[in-house]
């Protein structure tokens, strides 16, 4: 462990230095998270391309739904054209209406309460558990008993008298929030997980992976996530009736009419196209190596910042999308990230605590407030976390 | 000109049998518009394999967006990730907002009405032209002085009382609404014209091209159109600060505030991948190839056809992106229909008239009806129109 007192961060840095370019040899800029093109990239990319199939139908769109069904261990999965879109249409398939309310943490990337605010719907916020950096399953089953009314469709939140259609927990930077708590609390009151995966694909809650640890969810393959399809999403479920629903509604909810193109309702295209799926199913049959060597660095950070590291909660194996460490105050941060950054290692703070963009800085939280992420978020960095880098301590 | 009786269309399917497959000399299958991928399409994806650039941001990113503005002769374009998506931010930039209204063609593909929707608005329909196949400019402008009140921001409609927020013509099969009417029309009222310019890349009104003839337009890359990006989408106007809204809000509305993540509105994250842009850069180069050869296909069919022929309006030159032809009457049609997809010459439809969909059939229209829209799009037939079949024309 790094030697370290608050408000000289110069040895974690020289450390870091010293591990990057030294022992693993790296040059130039280390980028926070970039992508690694290993694999059949090529040779998919090209058959999609000699073999004309570069639309959103095709054979590398049903193995790449295949892939993301297998990867999350669900029975259906749906190719969407991003996480957000997805995270959008699994919303509206639980029933997300016009000034609705869905719970979600008070951190998250600003694409989960945007997909809500898309629906028309807002964010709830409850804040952050007090190690986890994602959605607290106590304060959640607090907020359904103490604060609304209600079961199912009739669930109200007290002080605003508005519905609460759905819950988002958000496996923040790879590490799986605890799903069965939050299953059960949610289930008291008869209300609908979506369960934002978008980060923590190849992550194992309690054995089980990421994905499908609800009635719902969803995966990012965005260019900075741990595989990639360029931009890339998927609705993933183990109700294949959803599935059904969710890709009629994704692909201009087209009906079958013979010649005729009907459509059964307002639709959205949000069909990924084959081109991005065949990078994808590339992507994927390397996820398996990718998450060993981003596990392997995440060891390496956790000995170097030792309790200070953002560590894998109990139970779970985390794919470490994105390493996280809390320094001691926010003056310590800005001084890492201002040291870090000006010596090319690609180091950035937590998201801003969503209840404190403007968009949403008037949506309702719960009453324990969101003071734990405020804390947290002003004192913690994301450290470098691209496969291709971690591959050299395997 | 074949020979063609009411109630006789055999001999119409013979003679395209012949043209398809004797002097054409294809083989196999004829479809309606498959990509042609004849140029740099694989060597700029490689590319962008090879130097990682495969994401949201990136050099082919932003030559797109040149290629963009180019092409449609427009100031700026913003690459979005598909042209539904670019329509349903081009209206919100305008100042669409929910319970408004917006004007659009009885006639035109789904997503044209269902990006009205994704902004909370609904279509409000008026007819197509006694010759066109889109809207008809006198109607709109009998519709905006006999059936509106008010001006700008404050125009309404008064069988409703709502408020009317944009216009939305749509070149259809690649054939230019009459623009100079339409603007004229609607600068009366104070009324923003979004161009939905989805099908008519490469097509010239009145010498100028499609795209920026009026406020903001958007263009398509869907793996149907002219040029493809598997999936992609355009925004282009000749406002620069337009773009650079539309830029922001594509991107999740992030700002720049040193290492954070800032984000000062609702964002939407509907960024064209690089991959699907260099694919579409690629496409791009041979455009002028692929309008050339497809007007040299449509002069056949004219021939063939004569004034059953959906022709380019005078003053205009057409991509024929989609050639159409109409035949007498609805049961000819449904023959024809049957006849060429048994013989494997891939013939469709018209797009169901908007105001027939169930989930627009209670929207509002004009007090002029949508009589020639139901009349036309009951006999009309989508021809098979790929430039690589074309180019043997050529």
């Amino acid at each position: 462990m790094i030697p370290y007192t608050s408000g000289d961060v110069l040895g974690l840095v020289d450390t870091l230095d010293s591990f990057y370019h030294s022992e693993l040899g790296l040059e130039g800029p280390v980028l926070l998270h970039k992508p690694w093109l290993a694999g059949n990239e090529w040779a998919y990319i090209k058959e999609t391309l000699d073999t004309n199939w570069i639309s959103s139908a095709g054979p590398f769109v049903e193995r790449f739904e295949q892939a993301c069904a297998d990867v999350s261990g669900a029975a259906a999965a749906v190719a969407i054209v991003n996480g957000t879109c997805a995270l959008h249409v699994a919303l509206l398939e639980v029933g997300v209406t016009a000034g609705d309310l869905v719970i979600c943490p008070a951190i998250s990337f600003v694409g989960t309460a945007n997909a809500i605010a898309h629906c028309g719907a807002e964010p709830l916020f409850v804040d952050i558990g007090p190690t986890a950096t994602t959605l607290d399953p106590e304060l959640l089953a607090a907020f359904l008993r103490d604060e609304c009314d209600g079961f199912g469709a009739e669930l109200r939140h007290r002080a605003t008298g508005r519905r609460i259609a759905a819950v988002v927990p958000v496996h923040i930077f790879g590490h799986p929030a605890d799903m069965a708590a939050i299953n059960v609390a949610a289930a008291d009151r008869g209300l609908d997980v979506v369960e934002d995966a978008a980060e923590s694909i190849g992550s194992l809650y309690r054995g089980k992976p990421c994905g499908a640890l609800a009635h719902v969810g969803i995966l990012s393959f965005n260019g900075n996530k741990t595989v990639t399809a360029g931009g890339g999403g998927a609705v993933v479920t183990n109700d294949p009736a959803l599935a059904i629903r969710v890709k009629h509604l994704t692909t201009t909810a087209r009906i079958a009419a013979g010649f005729e193109f009907d459509h059964d309702a307002v639709g959205y295209n949000y069909r990924l196209p084959s081109l991005n799926a065949a990078l994808a199913c590339a992507q994927l049959e390397q996820l398996a190596y990718f998450v060993r060597a981003k596990r392997a660095l995440a060891e390496r950070y956790a000995a170097m910042f030792g309790s200070r590291f953002v560590a894998e909660p109990a139970d779970c194996e985390s794919n470490y999308w994105l390493n996280a460490v809390l320094l001691d105050t926010q003056a310590d941060r800005d001084a890492f990230l201002h040291e870090t950054n000006a010596r090319g290692m690609q180091t950035r703070p937590c998201w801003r605590p969503l209840p404190l963009l403007p968009m949403f800085e008037r949506c309702p939280r719960a009453t324990t407030g969101v003071r734990a992420a405020l804390d947290r978020a002003a004192r913690l960095v994301n450290l470098p976390s691209s496969p291709k880098m971690a591959s050299g301590l395997l």
